[in-house]
């Protein structure tokens, strides 16, 4: 299929764009964020679509229904609401975490783009409005808080949100006021108490969100399956934990007198990934830790370190937590030390829609022979969006469970797959429509 | 004794010269250095010591000594070599660790300084020369290498060591070039060509060097000393560990599929933590650890952490040091992990002069009524001096053996009792001198 080897080199060039030279970094509203928009916008409008941004920096393109026995694009408010055709959402973020692959996130933006592009070609119409968007934030980096993006699409984008700040001193809030929306309409500044937080849509105008994404996992490639469909997205709390002690002399303090904040948080660790590997579906993880006062030859008196816990079921998670309280305490009580945890994001499972996946899942099923339901352990746009609108995701094979890595790769004929499911799922929606 | 009033306060004003304003923090020719060598000089200028600092900024202090039945100071060359007076060397180390306690150094430096004050005070005439030095690195802190100063002063400061880098990419030697020595004599700029790697003093020109030190542990307290005489310096072996894993998504690389290389990290800690505990008198400390990348969602690829060994005997620490090389290689071995060691710093102990020490033992008994012998856990500059001249260690009480801490404390009485004797150690030299 032609399409798909344009598909790739639409995700080079967007992978180019970088606010890091020499490797993939893109944050929110930052300058890269800013061209990538541009670009994929253009790639929008190739497509026959409204490209607009909206206050969130998410990158919005539509394309109005086509209904039989028109002359034109059906317009919201032209007859009776019952009538009426709904719009369905497409897409992913368009946001990297530091020095990144360039499938996490763009492959769910350009993918539905390429979609069109081929249903255009064909002469298809849709009966249903069709909206992709390139959301500006979901990783988390700039202002360590995920789904800024598709929080403000859902009207979801708390105030508490939007005063927190980046590593200069932006705010949330600031760096929306600075941020012109598209390039071409620099003239449209948008002013801190214009900000609607409002969703995009009302929940009954939407026939719900579809993401197609990188596995960033092994599981479809141990069963040797290009795609797959999720059947959840797992919960996931992280916090930050202080273990505080008393700071020594290595030398001349006794083991057995020792405070050591660092050992306490060493063990923590330990116990967590234990606990992990003997609860199916857990996964723990210390990704972060720092020692103060951090001297080769002074007993450490603080470790801080952050614990990122998931699983598909919320109480399952709970459970987990409830559990690593209890260690932790008993290896403070045993050490003589005290441990605080601050939580720092917490989403409960999402459970995609039955309807619309097994809709994704008859076309996985047509173009793949068979399909397979994941749970995904990363947390995506379509956690957000699950607030507004039923959602369903497509995974997509990612070589060697590789991602957030420069590594990351999904196979050109692995794209030519999920490019064909995106179609059938699009054309059957509209057969169904009809 | 009015004197210990001075000493107080002496050690109250130095201890409030730091680069870290709201905390004692001084490290090897930094800018708060360069003020608290100025004040330590000018007070040794009240001692009527000919003061300099010399290419590795240690702080001298010189008094000629004066002889019966000649008129003014003998200097070197004078007579001939077999009847001149030799040099008793006497102090400690004038930098700290990050925010430190006032005793830790200090106090080996301003002690002989007010013993001095009380000797001209009294009328008495040392037959020896004394040298007084503020040493300008012993804590390791700024280039993860201690002994610098001592290093210097006895010409054993290894070029490899030049080369050393500080947090800012600054070598030891570019910190040398830019040191401009006494504040007084910034015109007298020294030349990275003109580093004189050379010895201050021919090994037969002294009588030894003479430190006293906060004792930094539980030991003298314990026993209800003020003070107590240093028998041996443990050996001490240092070493950056690096761990190196895979990175990979927190939410989808099953536990079992991980390398986490922080986990390895916290597993060796652990490890180490247990054999120390284990074996009498071995003490082994992490007091420094990195994470890369450092994200809350990303595994680990990459952990870096120091390693301190101490142990009274060689042969036990070079054992253990064996023991937790095999314990790291199987640790990485079981987690897919490398682990590489970079050896940092490598002491062997320290058998203090047994001459020396008596003599010192001698004045201890007299003040105090009875002495004890320690081992220092902690390493001195008395280490690096032995390499030199015959050593001896005076250890002052550590209230609950509390050291490298703001914290850190002397009893004034214990400081009385620490001046009187060696007060009563330069007079006997003195009179033995004769």
């Amino acid at each position: 299929m032609k399409t798909v080897a344009l598909l790739r080199s639409m995700l080079d060039e967007l992978g180019g764009i970088t606010d890091e030279p020499g490797r993939l970094t893109r944050t929110f509203l930052s300058p890269a964020m800013e061209r990538a928009v541009k670009l994929a916008g253009c790639w929008m409008q190739d497509a026959g679509m409204d490209v607009r941004v909206d206050q969130a920096g998410n990158l919005i393109g539509r394309l109005e229904a086509i209904q039989v026995g028109r002359t034109g694009p059906v317009r919201r408010g032209g007859a009776g609401r019952s009538a009426l055709p709904k719009t369905l959402i497409l897409g992913s973020h368009l946001d990297t975490v530091r020095d990144a692959g360039k499938y996490d996130g763009a492959l769910g933006v350009l993918l539905p783009v390429v979609a069109l592009y081929e249903l255009n070609s064909r002469g298809v119409k849709l009966p249903f409005h069709v909206e992709i968007v390139g959301f500006a934030e979901e990783e988390g980096v700039r202002f360590a808080s995920a789904y800024l993006g598709s929080q403000g699409y859902t009207g979801r984008l708390k105030r508490q949100t939007l005063e927190l700040r980046d590593a200069d001193g932006v705010s949330v809030r600031e760096a929306i006021e600075r941020w012109n929306g598209l390039p071409s309409s620099r003239s449209k500044r948008v002013g801190v108490n214009t900000l609607h937080l409002k969703p995009a849509h009302r929940r009954d105008e939407l026939l719900g969100y579809v993401e197609a994404h990188i596995e960033q996992g092994p599981v479809l490639e141990a069963e040797k399956l290009a795609v797959g469909v999720v059947s959840a997205i797992a919960g996931q709390s992280r916090y930050r934990l202080t273990w505080t002690g008393k700071a020594g002399h290595a030398g001349t303090t006794p083991m057995n007198l020792r405070r050591d904040a660092f050992a306490g948080a060493a063990e923590f660790a330990l116990a967590a990934e234990k606990l992990a590997q003997a609860t199916p579906g857990l996964v723990a993880t210390v990704g972060s830790l720092a020692v103060r006062p951090g001297a080769a030859n002074v007993i450490p008196s603080e470790a801080v370190h952050t614990l990122d816990v998931r699983q598909a079921r919320d109480t399952a998670r709970q459970k987990a937590l409830f559990q690593l309280g209890r260690l932790a305490e008993k290896i403070a009580r045993k050490r003589g030390l005290k441990v605080a945890w601050q939580r720092t994001q917490d989403n409960a499972a999402v459970n995609c829609s039955p309807q619309l996946t097994a809709r994704l899942e008859r076309s996985v099923n047509t173009v793949q022979g068979r399909s397979l339901r994941l749970v995904s352990g990363a947390g995506h746009d379509a956690v957000a969006m699950s607030a507004l609108t039923p959602v369903a995701m497509l995974f997509v094979r990612c070589r060697g469970g590789l991602s957030h890595h420069p590594d990351e790769h999904v196979a050109p004929k692995d794209l030519g797959v999920a490019l064909k499911v995106m179609v059938d799922f699009l054309e059957r929606l509209a057969a169904d429509a009809k």
